[in-house]
């Protein structure tokens, strides 16, 4: 029993031995199956072809991925850590949606389930989960995260005064009916997105929202710097060499090594 | 008296005693409180529910910042510095819109006293007025600040020689009636805002606006350079460290202090 | 015959001799015309003017650069590896559309060929192939592929995600009918490209694509910090300096060499 | 009379003495409201108002230029190289095409004429010609200008092939009625601009135009990477300090002066 368990849990977290490889890829194919199939049911004309058969695929790759999760909980050496994971919960995620459909029989609920069965993509992820690419990636985010907190807080408060001072302006018409509607438009707007559903009329909204163009041209800037500095460290920090003698990281530049004095050859 | 004084001066202004922090986070849910009141109120089917109370909320909240407003003049050691230092005015102009609106009744005004009252918002900084990060961020800033007006001087100019320009292609029609308006849609056009209300409709202007269109693009290079540049610096400097004989800051790379000749162990 | 051959080759694909520059200059503007008569040509009112005209330009340019592939092939010493090349496959695709015209007579597909011949304008990218600063590009991007494909898949979740509650938000109306035309919203909405073909008009729409907007707002920095640390790392590569004594490539800042330790005079 | 023009060149050219100075002030004046005259002049009600007077400034403001133009070329001691720099160019261009209107009578060539005094705005830059924040520009853009004009080929090529498949794709329809307006529709989506007046309706137009603004969204990330490098490596430059025995710039982390060999104290 124990080897067996320990061959499913080979299977289902390794990625080394073929037998998991082939999981690995057999899963990936279930999930973009899974994914597609909701997306071409949403379409009316392609659900009018043939409703009970994307029904009984769902169901089909539903049960796989239950099966699938019951094995992962049963085989790991961590249950309590694995099911409170990040991938564990967004397991439990991907096959729950479709058994809470069963007992709650709103279709207005049913549709938002149908949303959250999306989220089965992520476990293409998995495939990505210990790239180093990736990790330098997060690494470099979570360093700047303070930094970009601070940046949106900023972007918050002015796109809050701008939109009051829109509304105010443009006299409560031309879609500028409320001040959570004026902010909406200068979210739009302060992001270069530029819907035009609410664009000024009057000659001083215009100016005042050339001004807002500006600057949101302008601090678009900002996370960019951010990031990118915190990007060139995390590649510095992760291409720098030890020293020989005592394991030191020595700064760049030095010759002799900072903690124990040995000549440095980097 | 002067023992009530310090302590009230430690409760509103320090942020490390008990109290001073209850007192921070009471004031911002009041701040939020009522940009949200001023949000909804707004909103003209919200407002018609129930009138009084919105402007009974309102009463409160600014009679609770008027009585802290008193208080910081009195409480603090350096009453004309605070006074006109940046945080003081905005924690005036939190309270005086209010008031203003009792006398000048014209409800045109009271419209503008509203927008200004979302300054209040404003305080919530000071949560992070001495985070480290938000001043390598404003000192980034200021470092860039002669070559981000260099910028946006050269923008400027580039928008209103376009925006003529276009003037001139279009003949005076399609939503391009002036040269102010043609600047409107020129500065729409670069920012890559992009509403749609005024479109070239010319073959010519339709060139034109193509070119004005990857100016833009490659423009919004430059700012980004220009603050991942003094972003890097600002880290670069923050990060040095001094000479343990001296106090002296090295120079990178170096092993023995420029300044005493001492053996650096940075 | 052989020496004909070697003086063919060295016009067609050397650029040193004045035959070499004139041919590649000819070339250029054939392609440069062949272009210009495929975009005009798709003009209704100027086609109209001279039917026979546009048809007899493009035959004539058709076999110019038929009879200079043949000449490429003949002339080359690795005629396969040429064949398979890049430009090989490029060449051939500039001539075959033409010739597949005359085959396959409908007017459908005869649309799609014309918009391939416009791969002609390929062959100018020839005049930069050696240039030192498109390969220092060309490896700044080879050297961040991974990052930029973690980062692109990292898009396209979040895009697949935010379309669908999107979709279940605007209730399947105002144009979000389906999710593939909800995910279509998402992608013009965070590349902040912001067509306003199909705007959210609920207040939860409105306040959930405030949300995508300012995500597609910030994530733009990832991967211009990417390629800013990429260019960066490729140029201080490429500048590099070598030890005189040992060709070795020593590490900035070094006053000896890390291989034999002689002392450098970068 | 020497004496004279010498008197006339230190407060035309000079800024440093007070008269100098005083010239400028009046000059960046007189140009910012020849400017603005010509702004609200193309308002059809504000011309309305009072004709004459607009056309009295302008001339009145003509004849100052053409008075100043005269003496910068009678007081300079390098008449030919002033006349034919680029700022002798701009100064001629801005009397001329007052002069130019009184012979060409057409009101179509008017109006082109009026385009082209804008162009005095020009003048205003002349305060931040040496300014040092601008020459760092200038510099960086162009040390990066190979790399730039490599990414603008590339974004054109890109543009015309995008273009034309989404020509054959949209079938002649929708807006996408030419080649050069299909072109035309890709500049606008690749940039981010997004006007929205022309946009796909079939579906596999919908996916192509997707995949195009992903594109746009990510290589403009290239350009801003090179601007940031070029820009780094700039300041790299200004800020290196020289050897003191031998005037020297010693590389980043050298402790002795790589030409003369003196122990560096930077």
């Amino acid at each position: 029993m124990s080897n067996i368990r320990e061959r499913v849990k080979t299977i289902i977290f390794g990625t080394e031995t073929k037998g998991g490889r082939l999981f690995d890829l057999t899963l990936l194919w279930a999930i973009i199956i899974s994914v597609v199939v909701v997306f071409i049911e949403s379409v009316p004309s392609i659900k009018a072809l043939n409703p009970g058969l994307f029904t009984q695929v769902e169901w089909v790759l539903t049960i796989i991925f239950s099966i699938e999760y019951i094995l992962r909980v049963w085989s790991t050496d961590k249950t309590k850590k694995y099911i409170f994971s990040f991938w564990g919960v967004v397991d439990l995620l991907a096959t729950l949606p479709a058994y809470l459909a069963l007992f709650i029989t709103g279709s207005q609920y049913f549709i938002i389930v149908r949303g959250l069965r999306l989220l089965r993509v992520f476990r293409i992820l998995k495939l990505t989960r210990y790239n180093k690419e990736a990790s330098t990636l997060v690494l470099a985010l979570r360093r700047s995260r303070h930094k970009i907190s601070v940046f949106l807080l900023f972007v918050v408060l002015i796109v809050f005064i701008m939109g009051t001072i829109m509304y105010v302006i443009e006299g409560q018409t031309n879609g500028f009916n409320s001040i959570p509607e004026s902010v909406y438009w200068c979210i739009v707007t302060i992001t270069t997105v530029g819907y035009g559903d609410i664009v000024p009329k009057t000659v001083l909204g215009k100016i005042f929202s050339s001004l807002s163009m500006i600057i949101g041209y302008a601090i678009i800037a900002i996370p960019t710097g951010i990031v990118s500095v915190a990007l060139n460290e995390q590649n510095k920090e992760e291409s720098k060499e030890q020293c020989n003698t005592c394991g030191n990281t020595p700064l760049d530049g030095d010759n002799y090594c900072g903690n124990c004095g040995a000549k440095l050859y980097l």
